[in-house]
């Protein structure tokens, strides 16, 4: 236990909490609560669990001042060692993992809670409140723009559930790990436990792309090692309805560049003599795709299908495409699977950047000396995405090019008139996706099912990127995404929020978890 | 008559030298200067040549200054009447332009002369010498490096011609009007009289495109008027023989855009969704070209057919091809025509800008909201501006795509699958091509062949195009390019440079044209 980035008060208090985190826990086995009495006693818990966010919200978290991430660490600490854990800082090659554990003699399983405390940087001039760290709590205006409201509203018994907190990190992570704490008080104070042992880990850079989680695999594999892993963080469905996350995509990237003469030329005296590049880069992207988003590379989508239950799953998720369409102002949509939820089954290529000479002010009569596409491929657990790079690869070569791993040299730029440099972005970071009908799967939809009183939003795979999944991967640990979250919390920008009922929703989730038998 | 830049002292110079310069001419009559004696002649003449043009360069160029533009308005009032023309200063609604005019009782026939004493802006730094506009003489060393020589070697009757004197302006365009003064002296100290009326022009904005010109017709049209026009701008042949230029590319520009979603989306959720605007662009930009760089528009090359004459004149052009394309570093050229003439004879589509979202540093994992290219158009006379951004735009509605001339509405993005925004140049500026074989070809084509012992190099059309062309097409007068400064002058760059040896045939050039009848 090394506190490498941690300053000496902070190390002080730290070995303080250390030697209370060790005294072991008395809490007793209980049975279920039913629905109707967990929802009166997370109501009572509302501005507690308000209060405790927002103090954990005001340490600022941006995984690029090490300090913060100390502070943050010791109040995590604190906050695990007051509900009987035993709690860890796990260091690795970056920023330490935080880890927590609480054992019960008589349970054989353990589930593992991955969060991450960190936050995304503020530029404070961006936000409608004083400071992106101070919590301030708003209510919608009849013009759809949030005022800010008394904070001591909270207290009454009657809170809106449309209401919102907002600040750095409510959201995207801190909410849900504050939803996780509460929900064990709520069980403790009925002096109950868990049916499970509860280990819990705090990514401190997850913003950054987790470093560090990867880095503490190979040291710490058997104190991170679970039966079931659940992930809670990111946003649930835009219905707003209880989710479960089974899978997400994963992503690699590649650039093209084309060449015409080794510096720009004037287009009058050249026009129609030197060759342009922009044209033969623009000949091999639109050989990519079809009129209707479908890669036309061979062998891209190889290896993906689904049986009946999962087009069963996708059809299912009420995603409103109507509403989607109108809010991206698009006539339609790629069609690359039925509806939405098939279409993230598959991987993407995206042209996420493309670049020759200058256009707008400051462009000139030239022909340019170069042209530039950055590509990224969105990955699922058929596509690896070294195969896909080099599936990229073949296909350019098929029209004709030859296709250099480095900037060509005068003698190969001279040697061949089809050209081009792709910088491939190899491996990337993997997919992931836990079978839906699984012991996990099970358990969690029969968590939301008994609590809820409805099923689940079910997401076979989702189409962004999480950096966990190379750690669920490599711990081999069937893993769930249970997102708790608004949809429009405003994650990773200006103004993030949280609305009070998802805060209400979330603790309910943790508490249903809690008392769900494995 | 009106100076509205020109400060109260420099209103001052003027009138003097405007009383001056009314005075009449008392040149007589003489004869033709044999060739052997006008090079003896020239010789004595160089040091005086090269000091009055340095004392021109010296005078800071930038049209941006106008105050600098009225110091070179009045150098080239003194210098100009001195040789005993009768000048003026045109006001525009622009820079004024400057002209000067000596007729002879007896001669019937004008030769307008058109230069420009404006110069490109300069950046100090980038330069080899202290000051941009204070002439140094340089000699190449062994590592073709160039290094200063005393200016003083210049009084020595043994002047090397590949010594260069280097400041802005020395060849474009100032060395050209010392050229012409000092021949018209030379004229003068042999007591001769050119066989023509000589009408000149200097225009004080040419580096921005000469809008004081275009403006300066519909009210000068008849101090302008003249029989003949000749340009004397720009770098001769890359051989340095006798050039003569009867005609150049216009231009004009067209911009496409096209359109994803009406902001950028997170590639993971939407990628497989959301529209990627650069693929639609990318399959316009491609049919547009082949392999071979030629345009595949309809219509794009329609009207334009050479004679065997002309063939014969564009494969007579001495162009080394074999070191171009090893200059450029490419493998092979586009083949529009048979060879690097013919291709400049057709209209030229480049692309000379692309962007869509950030490449390199700054980049997302996103999908852009829009891909814009911009483009070029060069034109030839056979192919008016307007009429070629028509051919284009019918060549992409013929690929299903709805052409606006505007940025869409929403309700346009969600009604038409394929949108593309075209922001059309218009006619742009015309091209001009004077015939070869007319009355001012065959005077100029004799002039360089009795005076050089040479066939000059013909350039049917050169690729370039130049602000003068709308003058020369108004003024309806038969107009060829006489260029006289070596090809490698660094012209717009730091360091430009006039060769030694092209100062002395530039004032043979001169000499001439203004010693042979029309």
């Amino acid at each position: 236990m090394v506190l490498k980035s941690i300053n000496k008060s902070a190390k002080t208090a730290l070995a303080i909490l250390f030697a209370v985190s060790v005294a072991s826990s008395s809490h007793l086995f209980g049975q279920k609560i039913p629905a109707e009495k967990s929802d009166v006693l997370i109501s009572k818990r509302m501005f507690p669990a308000l209060e405790e966010l927002k103090e954990y919200v005001a340490i600022p978290n941006d995984a690029l001042v090490a300090e913060d991430i100390d502070k943050n660490l010791i109040w995590s600490q604190e906050a695990f060692a007051k509900r009987g854990f035993k709690t860890a800082i796990l260091k690795t090659g970056k920023l330490p993992l935080f880890s927590a554990e609480k054992t019960y003699p008589k349970n054989t399983k353990t589930v593992l809670f991955y969060f991450h405390l960190d936050g995304q940087a503020v530029r404070p001039s961006e936000w409608f409140q004083k400071d992106p760290y101070t919590t301030v709590l708003k209510e919608q205006s009849a013009d759809r723009t949030f005022k800010e409201i008394d904070w001591d509203l909270l207290k009454s018994d009657k809170i809106n559930d449309e209401w919102r907190i907002f600040a750095r990190s409510t959201s995207d992570d801190k909410g849900p790990i504050v939803m996780l704490l509460q929900a064990l008080d709520i069980l403790a104070a009925q002096n109950q436990q868990p049916p499970f042992n509860v280990k819990v880990v705090l990514d401190c850079e997850e913003e950054k792309g987790s470093p560090g989680l990867k880095d503490a695999l190979a040291q710490y594999k058997n104190q991170l090692m679970a039966d079931y892993l659940i992930v809670m963080d990111g946003p649930m469905h835009a219905t707003n309805r209880p989710t479960l996350t089974f899978g997400c995509r994963g992503g690699t990237s590649f650039s093209l560049t084309t060449y015409g003469a080794i510096t720009q030329q004037h287009s009058g005296h050249f026009g129609n003599y030197s060759p342009d590049p922009t044209f033969s880069l623009a000949k091999i992207i639109s050989t990519m795709k079809d009129d209707d988003g479908r890669v036309l590379i061979d062998g891209f989508y190889d290896g993906i299908k689904f049986d009946a239950e999962a087009v069963k799953i996708m059809a299912a998720v009420p995603d409103n495409l109507t509403a989607i369409n109108d809010r991206l102002q698009i006539a339609e949509a790629e069609k690359v699977g039925k509806n939405y939820q098939e279409s993230m089954q598959y991987p993407s290529l995206n042209v996420r950047g493309l670049k020759a000479a200058v256009t707008g002010k400051g462009g000139g009569t030239i022909i340019p000396e170069e042209a530039l596409a950055e590509f990224g491929i969105r990955l699922v657990p058929e596509t690896e995405g070294a195969r896909m790079n080099l599936l990229v690869k073949k296909h350019i070569e098929k029209l004709g090019y030859t296709v250099l791993d480095h900037v060509p040299t005068k003698l190969e730029r001279m040697a061949h008139k089809k050209l081009v440099f792709m910088n491939s972005g190899g491996a990337g970071s993997p997919a992931f996706r836990t079978e839906v009908n699984s012991p996990i799967g099970d358990w969690l939809r029969k968590t939301v099912t008994e609590n809820f009183k409805e099923q689940p939003v079910i997401i076979r795979i989702m189409g962004g990127s999480v950096p966990v999944v190379p750690f669920i991967q490599t711990l081999g640990v069937p893993a769930v995404i249970v997102p708790m979250v608004n949809m429009d919390n405003n994650q990773h920008s200006p103004n993030e929020n949280l609305r009070i009922g998802n805060l209400r929703m979330g603790i309910k989730t943790c508490l249903s978890i809690l008392t769900t038998p494995i």
